[in-house]
This record gives structure tokens, C-alpha cells and sequence, in this order.
């Protein structure tokens, strides 16, 4: 459907178009318009039936929602402003230019522009920034059949009418009722019989993730949010709970990854922009490399070819090794799988996976310098002066302890972040790696010192 | 609310606890039972509001599902697989040992073991798989009316009810309906009048992930499932679309820290276990970086203390380069941001990115090796034989070829393993990096051949 939309829209047939636009989904029409030329998009816009055209709005990238508002007349951007729902209009408007915001709050009714304030006023990661205003509401004194025609009369309007909200003439909230409660009563019922009156709700202030991970656990549609006085004032949507929950994963990620988080999306990115995300943390770590550097010019009488081609792959074991461990613990943070009362536990854990880990790693290496010397290197000058497996038992020293030691430092410093109220993903991977270079490379030469001869 | 039940079950005040327990979630009593004695646990159990208790049932963990079911009596047994949703159910009993699964499918009834053994029969990876049999269907001559009296009837079994599937007489599925719009509609309408012909739908054999990304791309609460000959067969429910996207998420973060991924817990893991996922990157990475080492043993003339004190900074950063690029990619191919078409787009970013990171950090790392040779080592015998301005442009030139390097190498490995239909997370940073580490050892010897005296 959407191929054949594509190829009516490049053949310019704008009647057939219409027609098939009209049986499609709003999310695959805001797609198909992204690949349409920038002047035709608001002909393609004008031709939606209108219901159809506010919800294909509403799912625009910002770019395109400020092209259209440009050409838009006063009474069309109305029209939208009143149709669309109020999270997504102020999702819209944290993304336009100043003067875009003005026109809008202009345009919009008063009643609007207040509650468009309103949500504005929220902090960014608070509840109260991704919620919506629209939502039933009933009292418990209604009957089943009133709750009904309730629905009927106001439901348009909301985004959500299959949790309603019980509140008290404080508008309190006291219970919460499901349609399905409600489908399953008899008519003369009160919803006092059948609310649940043991609501979880959050309030305008809490974490927005937190709120997505509750909504998660218990498999709600939508959660009630309460101010300060515990007055009902909005409700936050599955639909929108699953964009925060992913939102803060693939932002562990990007910093996992030692890139600076950013909302847009790859291409939409300039090459300037994902430099800039990305240099930070590359020049944090090539300066904190200079350790590394140093306590090697330290060891000028080790400096052969021999002991040299080991450290590439003893720092690429220990910075492996931690990366594993941080992300394990990052993610069981993140999931609040890990508590920070679990740390010895994830302590003592880590540091047997290293022991583990590290012994075998030991004997692999062990294996592999043995094959290679007697096959390759059993001439080479380099070798003259060592015993083989002295080296390996160096070597293997070194990979027990840099294991060890990546394992814990990989479990630690994350749950050090957390205490530090820091996101434990920044000492993910990347610092850790750099960390443990440092630390593998004095190891490996101090027990070098000890058991070969220089 | 989940603290007071924990004392009250600490103190053994079970009068209190059931009081209590009857007006929280199932997931929290889930979790409390988790923290109870082994032995209380079915004790506790029974004190359950009978509705609740299967509920509770289905949130457990499979260790706690096990160990119930064997202290249950038959009748227990079958209470409880006939209260809960079948595709609950079915996970349950991918989880169980082969005696328990057997017990469970002689105490189920026919129907409900049919079911059963049809949904287990589906690929693990398949839509089928996570599909629920329980849902509403309405034909398009009902009217509004006989609909709500349908659902009121079967609606206590349905997991969702809110959206209403419309088939024919031979069970293809031909349009669908929300209780909102039989809410907002008369009594007298017909189903036909009123319902979405427009019905997005999935095949039983799609890839469950895809299934996900469309529930979550439309922001449906429900999708239906066909099977080949196009007959409705279930429904996925947005909760079951949730899991499998955050699975999928936390598979490919554990891929890209070269963990082999696992459904278990970080605790429900052994010590042996988390070993077992780890070791296997580790010892292939381990011997890919042999290459490296021989890489150093051919430029045995190379070796002094200060040429070799770059290469830990030098690896870091192509390292991390490298990571940057192949997270950005690895998410970008799984959210389908970035398609395989962009493949060129792609390139030309990388590079570009590449080259200006590149440059800018062989700026500050000229700078800081001036400072260090200002401040600490312009007597250090390491250092006599250099220009520290050269020794800095090899390094320098060194390091733009390097992030180059691992820009292209971390955008376009990703995407060469979409085209052989492998996961693009295992081409993330460790390999990725094995690899970079090979060449930036071997670009650096050469270009320090080229400029500095030997």
C-alpha cells in the first residue's frame, strides 16, 4: 500500500492518491510525505480527509510540522491546534522557533493556550511534561449507564477512555474504573460498587522514566498523575511511556559507547553535529591514555620486540573483559534488577568470573604462544634471550590479575556512579578501558621484572 | 504499601498480610513472595483472593511457578490454568521440566490442551510464539448493541477487549472496531457500518521483533495474527510487544559488549554461567590480537620506550572511534532508521566525521605531547634521538588514519552483516576493534619508517 501511494505521489495522480491515503494509517502517510518534494506536502496535506490529516500531523517530524504551519492560515492552524491531542501540541511546540510558538499561542483558544502553559511549565524529565490533560473522569455517585453516556458525550477528546478516573469533589482521585468494569455491570450499578479504590498514581514532579518502568510493570494503559495537593491533573499513556523506556536505553547506549546523547536521528544530524557528540570523549580518553604512555617510558629495559607485541592484546583482554561486566551491570541497574545493596554480592560475583575467566584465558594464551614460537619464532632474536614459558607464565599472571581487576572495576564503578547520583552509564566501557590499560600495562611489567631476566 | 506487607510477612502476622496483600498488584505480591521463605510460600499463596492468586501466578518466576505447582492438588492446578490467559501459560511451560510439563498438560482440559500444544508448536522466534488466542470477534451483521452483550459475555476471558475483530464465515478477518467506536455510535448501528476495513495485520510465521516494531510504530494496543490461510488465529497485546522489544534491546547491548546474550537475570545467573556467556568473545578476540603482536615483532628496531609509549593511546582511540560509529549503526539498522540503501550515505558520513575528529585530535594530542616534553622528559635519554615536533606529526597523521579507519570499518561491518543476514550487534566495538588495533600498529610503523630516523 505504502509502495503504491509512493509511486502515485512521484506520478503526481493526485485523485487516486487521495483515495488511497484515505484507507491508510497516519504514521505511514507522515512517512510517505517525508519522501514527497518540500512543495508539495502541504497540496498532499490539503487533499487528507480532515480527521485523518490532524493525526498525520501529529506524527510529523518537527521540520515538517514547521513547513506546514508557515503556509497554514490563521483558521487551519486553529483547526489542528484544537483537534490535535495536548501532549503531542506540546511536544510540537518544545521543537519550534520562537517566533512559530507566538503564532501558535495566538492562534490557539484561551482555554488552550492555558493548558499549553501549563504543561510547558513542567521540568523536562518530569511526569508533568509527558502527560495529558485529556482523560475521564467520573464520580462515584454516577451509575453505570451515566458513566456511559459520560463517555459518549466527552470521549472524542480524550486519548485514552479505557481507564476512568474517580475523583472526589476536590478532584482528589479516589478510585479507578475500567470500561471492561464497567462493560461487565449491570446499568444500575454505582461506580462507587465497582472502582478500585487502591490506585498507583505518580506525581507531576517524579522522573518520567521511573513513571515509564511503573507503567511497564504493571501493565497499565495509562497512569493518573497528581500535583502537589494530590488533585488528578493528568494522565501519562502506554504509547508514550514506551517512548521514554526506549529514549533512555538507546541514550545508555550512545554514552556507552562514549558519544554524547542527542534526541535526532542519525541522518538528521549534520556530520558537524555527530563530531561534535563524539570528540568529547575522545579527547578525555586520549588525554587519560598519557598514564599508559608514561609508565611505559618508564620500563626502557624492557623495551623489545617480545614483551612489546604482548601488551596490545593484554589491554585488549582487560578492556574486553570490563566492557562485559559494566554492561551487565549498567543494564541491571537501569532494569533496578541490581540494587546498591547488592554490591558485595555483585562483588564477590564479579571477582569469581574473574578468577575463572582469567585462568582460562591464561591457558589459551599459553597454548597460542607455545604453537606460535614453534612454529615461527623459534630463530628469532627477539626469543634469544627468554624461556618461553616463563614469558607465558608472565603473561598469564598479568591476564589473571588485568581480568580480575577489569571484572570488578566494571561492576564497581558503576554503582559508584549511582551513589554519586551520576548515570552509570559513563563509566561504561570506554573509561574503564582506559583505566584498566594503565593498570595492565605497570602489572605486566612489574611481574616481568620479577620472573625474567633483564 | 509493599513495605508494610514485608513486615507483616517477616512477623508471620498472616491475618493482617492477607488483609493487606488483597489490595495490592499481583506484580508486587509477585515480588514479596520472592523475598518469603521457600516453605511460606504456598501458605501465603492460599491466603489469596482466588482471582488475584492466579494473577500473582502468572508474574512469578518460573523457580517460584515450579515450585508451587508441585505442592498444588490437581483441582489447584486446574483451577489455575483455566484462570489464566493462554499465552501466560504457554511461557510458563517453555520454562518447566519435561515431568511437570506433562503433569500440566493431563490436569488441563482437552480444549485448553489443544490450545496449548498448537501454540508451543509455533518457531521460538515467530509471532505465534507470543500470540494470545483469547480475543473478541464480532460479524459485520451485528449491531452495536448484540456487540456489548458479546463482549459482556466473553469478555472476563479476554485479555483485550478493547479492540473488536471482525471476521467472516470462514474466519478471515475483514475490518476491526474499538469499544470506542461502539461507544460513540447508536445502539442500532451494525458492526459493518462502523468498522475499519483498513486492517493492519501479521502472519503467525513473522518474525516476532517486526511484530513488535508494527505495534509500537502504530501505537496499537493489539495486532491480529493469520494464519497461511489467512484465518484469524490470535492476537499480540502491546504488554507481550514491550518485552520482546526490550529483549531485543538488552540481546543486542550484551552482543555489543561481546556477551553472549542470555534471558536470565544477572543473580539467577551462576558464577559458571556468566563465564560461560563471556569467555568465548574473550578467547576469540584473544587470538585475533595475535596478529597485533606479530605486527610488533617484525619492527623490532621500532622498539624504544618513547615510540612505543604512543601505542596504548593510539589503540584507545581507534577503539573508541570504532565503538562510536558501530553503536550509532547497530541501533540505527535495528530501529530502521538506516536502511541498507543508505549504504553509501553512510560511508561518505563516516569518512567525513572520520576525518574531522581525526584531525582535531591529532591537534590536541600534539599539544599535550609538547607540554609533557617541556615539563617532564626534555633530559630523558628516550627522547634524544627525536624531533618532538616529528615524532608528534607521525602520531598525529597516525591518528586520522586510524579514525578513518574505524569510523568506516564500525559503519560499514554493521551493515555487511545485515547483508549476510547476521546480527549487526557482533560487529560492534570488540571485534571492531581487534581489528583497528591491527591496523593502527601497523599504519603507525610505517609512517614512523617514513619520517623519523632509524
Amino acid at each position: 500500500m505504502y509502495e503504491k501511494a509512493l509511486v502515485l505521489l512521484r506520478e503526481k495522480k493526485y485523485p487516486q492518491l487521495r483515495e488511497l491515503l484515505a484507507t491508510m494509517e497516519a504514521q505511514d502517510i507522515a512517512l510517505l510525505l517525508e519522501e514527497a518534494d518540500m512543495d508539495v506536502v502541504p497540496r498532499i496535506y490539503r487533499i487528507l480527509p480532515k480527521e485523518l490529516a490532524t493525526d498525520v500531523f501529529a506524527e510529523m517530524d518537527p521540520d515538517m510540522q514547521e513547513l506546514l504551519i508557515k503556509v497554514f492560515s490563521d483558521s487551519e492552524l486553529g483547526e489542528v491546534l484544537e483537534d490535535m491531542f495536548l501532549d503531542d501540541t506540546v511536544d510540537m511546540i518544545e521543537e519550534m522557533p520562537a517566533t512559530l510558538v507566538k503564532r501558535i499561542l495566538r492562534v490557539a483558544t484561551p482555554e488552550k493556550r492555558r493548558q499549553i502553559n501549563d504543561l510547558l511549565s513542567y521540568p523536562e524529565d518530569s511526569a508533568g511534561s509527558i502527560m495529558t490533560v485529556e482523560f475521564v473522569d467520573l464520580k462515584q455517585d454516577m451509575t453505570v449507564k451515566q458513566a456511559f453516556a459520560h463517555i459518549r458525550k466527552t470521549a472524542p477528546d480524550k486519548e485514552t477512555v479505557y481507564t476512568c478516573y474517580v475523583t472526589d469533589s476536590r478532584r482528589r482521585i479516589i478510585g479507578i474504573v475500567s470500561v471492561k468494569d464497567l462493560l461487565l455491570n449491570k446499568y444500575e450499578t454505582t461506580i462507587g460498587q465497582i472502582m478500585d479504590p487502591d490506585v498507583i498514581y505518580v506525581h507531576t514532579h517524579d522522573d518520567k522514566e521511573d513513571v515509564a518502568k511503573t507503567i511497564d510493570k504493571y501493565d497499565f494503559l495509562a497512569i493518573p498523575v497528581v500535583d502537589n495537593e494530590d488533585r488528578l491533573v493528568g494522565i501519562i499513556t502506554i504509547d508514550d511511556a514506551i517512548d521514554v523506556l526506549t529514549e533512555e536505553i538507546e541514550e545508555d547506549i550512545a554514552i556507552m559507547a562514549a558519544v554524547t546523547p542527542s534526541d535526532e536521528d542519525y541522518f538528521k544530524t549534520s556530520v558537524w553535529g555527530h563530531s561534535k557528540n563524539r570528540i568529547l570523549w575522545l579527547v578525555i580518553l586520549l588525554l587519560s591514555s598519557t598514564f599508559t604512555g608514561m609508565i611505559i617510558t618508564n620500563y626502557e629495559n624492557l623495551m623489545n620486540a617480545l614483551l612489546v607485541s604482548f601488551i596490545p592484546m593484554i589491554m585488549g583482554t582487560g578492556g574486553n573483559s570490563g566492557s562485559q561486566s559494566s554492561a551487565m551491570i549498567v543494564r541491571g541497574l537501569a532494569t533496578d534488577e541490581i540494587k546498591l545493596k547488592d554490591f558485595f554480592r555483585v562483588f564477590v560475583k564479579e571477582l569469581l568470573i574473574g578468577v575463572l575467566v582469567g585462568t582460562a584465558l591464561a591457558v589459551v594464551n599459553a597454548l597460542r604462544t607455545w604453537i606460535m614460537y614453534e612454529l615461527m619464532y623459534k630463530n628469532d632474536p627477539a626469543y634469544a634471550d627468554y624461556n618461553i614459558w616463563m614469558v607465558s607464565l608472565v603473561v598469564g599472571l598479568t591476564i589473571i590479575g588485568v581480568v580480575v581487576l577489569a571484572k570488578i572495576l566494571g561492576a564497581v564503578l558503576p554503582m559508584l556512579a549511582k551513589v554519586l547520583k551520576l548515570d552509570p552509564a559513563i563509566m561504561a566501557s570506554p573509561l574503564i578501558t582506559t583505566i584498566v590499560d594503565a593498570c595492565a600495562v605497570l602489572l605486566y611489567f612489574n611481574i616481568a621484572l620479577i620472573f625474567l631476566p633483564i
